[in-house]
């Protein structure tokens, strides 16, 4: 058990109130005046999260973007944020703001407020926000653990291009091409979809954003409903650009549902609703592709082409 | 101008949502459902608002207490809130565990969620809580802009206790006695009072909590509201404990209104509403002391026994 696990769960002996849904959900949910409040807070580290020679302007998207999946994750229509900021250089800084400033337009969840604090000399920065949604307002606000046998599982976008696209850019190499241009942005500018997200809510059983992987984010939420997720490798969209890249096989596929900061939902619903989840999805301009069962059981499981594959040691980023 | 002022001034260019209130109040004010959610978010720095030797305890209760005085500022009742936690030493954040479990429960702030990060070996840490409130529900959330002429000035508890606790703590000497105890502990353990804000509310033109000192926050406080606030300096309550350890002249009595972190509300009403103010203080379990006017005209001015005195040059923690 890590540190930061062990600490975790420390933290889950105060976390009492049911709102903060035993810290094992995306984001926390409080009812309010008949409104249901999610509410979610992420931290991006200098040389942890990013690196110091990153783009200014993508750390402000990055930070926007990975609060605005965990309101997707939840059916939440974006309300706003709070920044705190760790003063740094000040063309970093002015830089950073315009990032800030499109990534709040572009989610919709505007700045209401925050706090400026300097670091001691040397010390990494550190950026956290706290994002505000508005849940669903006549059902409950989807959770990890709904998901029940019969369900298919769903995800709302390609796996691994993020991943790649980091590799690119720490390798150095092969960043000339479009689609390592594609692959990288991926990395840099998460494109999270909280309007889909309010427009699946109603149809999902369970709902969780990728982040840390597919297999090991579908673990989770296997282990959380306490069923058995079964995942079709083959069915798992691929983006062009990492095919072209990589190519497509079995170890290509494991790679892709491996890695980490893609910011998809990955779901589960009834598949007799299933034409439904492909209307409101398209509904909200986007697509989503089924990519596996869920049945009794415990764990997840992996297939390829109809064959059970084993799966590989580690599933994801684990914290 | 100083960097962060310069930096908050370019924040404020993209926070133009009115729930930001400008960046220029203690909280947000976000309108939800027909209740008012008061949002604020304060971030303490190793080595700029704590000490790597602080105990960890009373880092916790102060990232608690900075925030649930901002909550008291507008009258709000605590709700939640969300922590973003920097992990360090084993022991050092367990300590740290307790105190924020013991601050959540006396400021009645339950804890709902947050992230855990790790920093760069070698790094300050950086602790950051958002805390959520409900304001008063048939009438505004007081703001800094409201004081008219013919208001007083209150204060609702003693001033420089914390600033001279800081500095017995930082000089080391005299901090064995009863009195240095006791400010020590007013700098390391502050107490605002939630109730009393809400209490208060209703009574109030205006209102926020003194943490930079008096006469800087009233100045604040005079500007937004654009009137003049004279205080009698004579009239600023001070401890048993601060006059014991440095005595009570004007110089002491400007000592304890430019220092730092006394958490205390800073609020003005009507002069004939004063009997209700003192009552609604009662009933809150507390105690509020008049201690200036609201006048027409801009700044800050100060009385001693009835006549002007001199405005320090320095009038607290300029940002």
């Amino acid at each position: 058990m890590t540190r930061e696990f062990a600490f975790i769960d420390a933290l889950r002996a105060i976390a009492v109130n049911p709102a903060a849904r035993g810290l094992a959900d995306d984001a926390a949910v409080l009812e309010l005046g008949g409104q249901k409040l999610v509410l979610t807070m992420d931290t991006l580290v200098e040389g942890v999260h990013f690196l110091p020679d990153d783009p200014p302007e993508d750390v402000a998207w990055k930070l926007v973007a990975v609060n605005a999946s965990d309101l997707a994750a939840k059916g939440a229509e974006p309300l706003g944020c709070l920044k705190s900021h760790a003063l740094g250089d000040e063309d970093w800084d002015r830089a950073f703001l315009a990032g800030l400033d499109l990534a709040c337009r572009h989610f919709r969840v505007p700045l209401l407020g925050g706090d400026t604090v300097r670091m001691p000399p040397g010390s990494a920065r550190s950026f956290s926000l706290t994002a505000l949604g508005r849940g669903p307002e006549d059902r409950p606000v989807p959770s990890r653990s709904g998901a029940r046998p019969g369900d298919l599982v769903w995800v709302s976008g390609t796996l691994g291009d993020s991943g790649l696209g980091l590799e690119l850019l720490t390798s150095g190499s092969r960043v000339q091409t479009p689609e390592a241009t594609l692959l990288a942005n991926r990395y840099r500018r998460p494109m999270p979809e909280p309007s889909l997200g309010v427009a699946l809510a109603p149809l999902a059983t369970a709902m969780m954003d990728v982040s840390d992987g597919l297999l090991v984010d579908a673990r989770r939420m296997a282990m959380a409903s306490k069923v058995a997720i079964r995942i079709a490798a083959d069915e798992v969209p691929l983006s062009r650009a990492l095919v072209a890249t990589v190519g497509d096989g079995l170890e290509q596929r494991i790679a892709a549902m491996t890695a980490g900061d893609d910011y998809v939902l990955l779901f589960t619903a009834p598949a007799v609703n299933s034409a439904f989840v492909h209307a409101a999805a398209t509904c909200a301009g986007s697509r989503v592709h089924p990519i596996g069962t869920v049945d009794e059981g415990e764990g997840i499981a992996l297939d390829w082409h109809g064959q059970p594959a084993p799966l590989p040691e580690k599933l994801g980023y684990q914290h």
